[in-house]
């Protein structure tokens, strides 16, 4: 069930990941791959570990989902101490049994590391509509326990793989007060490509000592900015998951506010690790081969500026006309017209990187097919679109649409 | 710049059409196109005929479009003399310059058939951005005139098709107060692929006496049924463009409200042409093997269930799927879930075609994959999805995403 895709063209490599005072990390296998690979991945917190987590808005959702949601209202995310996460099974669409399934496998997880079970979070990503088989992952606790570790974090990553051609990661150094803190964190998906292997899962952890309303707060208006100004086929899972774990063993001073401006450097750094992984995401999008950043300006509001940038970056015909190699900037009006927000055709201008191609709802006098097609060599490109009708602004990050990715999700799932 | 695609599978072929008494039209070759084949189509009507038109809600609009709903609304669509319509250039994106040219054609056209120009209307489809060479037209149109006949609907087709692999037609015949009356239509259309060669057009005509703002209320709400209704790509046109012309000409009494029984009979023919006209869109959808009806029942709303519809019709992964014959049903309950409407997990249910892959919530317990599969080969698909939210239902149609489509629109412009 494992693809042998080749490593994407836009792939970057594994950072140097910090050691996070509190974190240990270990992968393992639980047997839902044919092949030898790792598709469980264990982390354990030290006592005190704050938890923020983003969920997917997606009206089916999953067990596990449904798990972390619940323990993290019940306990406010004051403390929790494990997460576990297997690929190869997306226990959802699996009623009652699935939820069951779930609550085992967090009742193991709890006992063997010497927590209660509302203190594990869970995360599954693979086959939707397919019942957890709980017991191989709980019989592959033991070996993932007696294999943590503080530096595992690139096991970690490719344990949770499903089609990623590479794993993700991303760190940062911050200061809390003049106190350093390290950031670090993991992310898998490539596109929403359920039921085969599905879901944007990414798991991130901090020595910082955030308590856990204000690590809420940053995380739900950062994840606006990165993981959400992300698309690959516009496609979103029932299982996507951000998990941020804030150790608190830096040393640093405990922050109990989102706006106090002692946490001002950690948000900025925070916010850089996220939008990181989430880019990452893009660049392993299926079939990609152009990293394509579009940025929308002159809108009348910020909401405005992100539908019209999501629609661009989602429009089958302009992600198309990327893959060709084509400056096509008919199709990126036609796309920002009908996103059904304010815009105005004359003061409408659209460039492609630092060539302007249309301004004031002209096609520019000096319009050059030859540097635009030499731009549009480029593995990694920029459209601006100027919608003239207010003064916000929004980015997107997206990828092309090639015969690859229609290739990858037109197999037959067997 | 014309593309030589072979005919589309899902093809059907041009019906025998009926006369439509005060109706006349003719092909004509203005030169938009380097090789030998018609890029212009002229439609003449008797005096006192009506006219209703919907046109793209799209943010940046065109000329022709503009020049339409301008004299639309200044005579009310109490008289339109002739329909002007040209290939190869969409006059989009073009400023005073192209609204000017527009006018020039509806002028010279009026002064051909004797009418005045707001009682011609207009429609462009091809390039993006390039400003309308009137002239050609213009030149154009004595000769377009000389041929005008009442038995053209297929040359008209053919003039007016843009990357279309077969000319689309589509004819009824239906009764007001017992008098026969005829319908007849031609449309154009294979996604949204400006600027290349972009858009929707639809001309349907008949001889029954409709009062324009019955027609227009009419062909609005059909619309929502139909044209609106279908998807290939979700890209939607500049130039997207509806006229519906009722000439009078039958002997049937005219008829002045949109909910007077005797128009009963007429509607459902009319929206029986209209949707054939929209569903053969589909059928020459670019690159299309599959032809698929999405049915959603068990919605809150009309709204909802068409919404969701929507976003499992213009889901990639729905899509790839399906030209992979692959009976997903995961994507399905994905792309449901993600439309952000009310879903009831445990009572939702997939099938495919008379094949049912999950019931309330889970997969079913005699699934058959070879069935499945068997099913997935047919050309024409049906895939059934049971919200369980309420009592409302919707249904769209939509093709298949192959590579082909990435083909047809990865390649350069030039």
């Amino acid at each position: 069930m494992t693809r042998n895709l080749s490593r994407s063209p836009l792939a970057v490599d594994f950072p140097a990941m910090p050691v996070i005072a509190g974190v240990e990390l270990a992968g393992g296998r639980a047997g839902f791959y044919a092949g030898e690979r790792d598709d469980l991945l264990l982390m354990r917190f030290s006592p005190g570990t704050t938890c923020a987590g983003v969920f997917t808005r997606h009206g089916v959702g999953s067990a596990p989902v449904d798990w972390c949601q619940k323990q993290l209202r019940a306990t406010g995310g004051r403390s929790v101490r494990a997460v576990v996460v297997n690929a190869g099974c997306a226990n959802s669409f699996t009623g009652h049994a699935g939820a069951k399934a779930a609550e085992r496998v967090a009742t193991a997880a709890a006992k063997a590391v010497g927590a209660r079970p509302r203190e594990v979070m869970l995360a599954s990503t693979g086959v939707i509509g397919v019942l957890l088989d709980d017991r191989k992952v709980t019989a592959a606790l033991p070996a993932a326990l007696a294999a943590l570790t503080d530096r595992s974090w690139e096991r970690a990553a490719g344990a949770i793989m499903t089609t990623d051609t590479f794993p993700k990661g991303a760190a940062a150094l911050a200061h809390v007060d003049s106190h350093p803190v390290r950031i670090a964190g993991i992310a898998k998906g490539s596109g929403m490509i359920a039921p085969n292997m599905a879901t944007m899962l990414a798991f991130v952890a901090t020595d910082a000592a955030v308590e856990p309303r204000a690590l809420q707060a940053l995380v739900r208006l950062m994840t606006l900015r990165t993981f959400n100004s992300v698309t690959v086929d516009g496609d979103r899972s029932t299982n996507d998951t951000l998990l941020v774990f804030a150790t608190g063993q830096s040393g640093a001073p405990p922050i109990a506010k989102a706006n106090d401006p002692r946490l001002a450097d950690f948000a900025i750094k925070l916010e850089a690790v996220l939008l990181d992984l989430a880019q990452q995401l893009v660049r392993d999008g299926e079939g990609a081969s152009k990293f394509v950043k579009v940025s929308v300006s002159g809108a009348k509001s910020e909401a405005s500026a992100a539908k019209i940038a999501r629609t661009i970056a989602e429009s089958p015909l302009v992600k198309t006309a990327f893959a060709g190699e084509d400056a096509n900037w008919g199709r990126i009006v036609m796309a920002a017209g009908r996103a059904d927000e304010p815009v105005r055709r004359e003061r409408m201008s659209v460039a492609f990187g630092p060539l302007w191609a249309a301004r004031d709802g002209h096609v520019v006098s000096d319009y050059s097919e030859t540097a635009m097609s030499d731009y549009m060599k480029n593995a990694e490109l920029e459209v601006r679109v100027e919608v003239g009708a207010g003064r916000a602004s929004w980015t997107m990050w997206t990828c092309d649409l090639t015969k690859q990715y229609v290739a990858i999700n037109g197999d037959y799932r067997s």
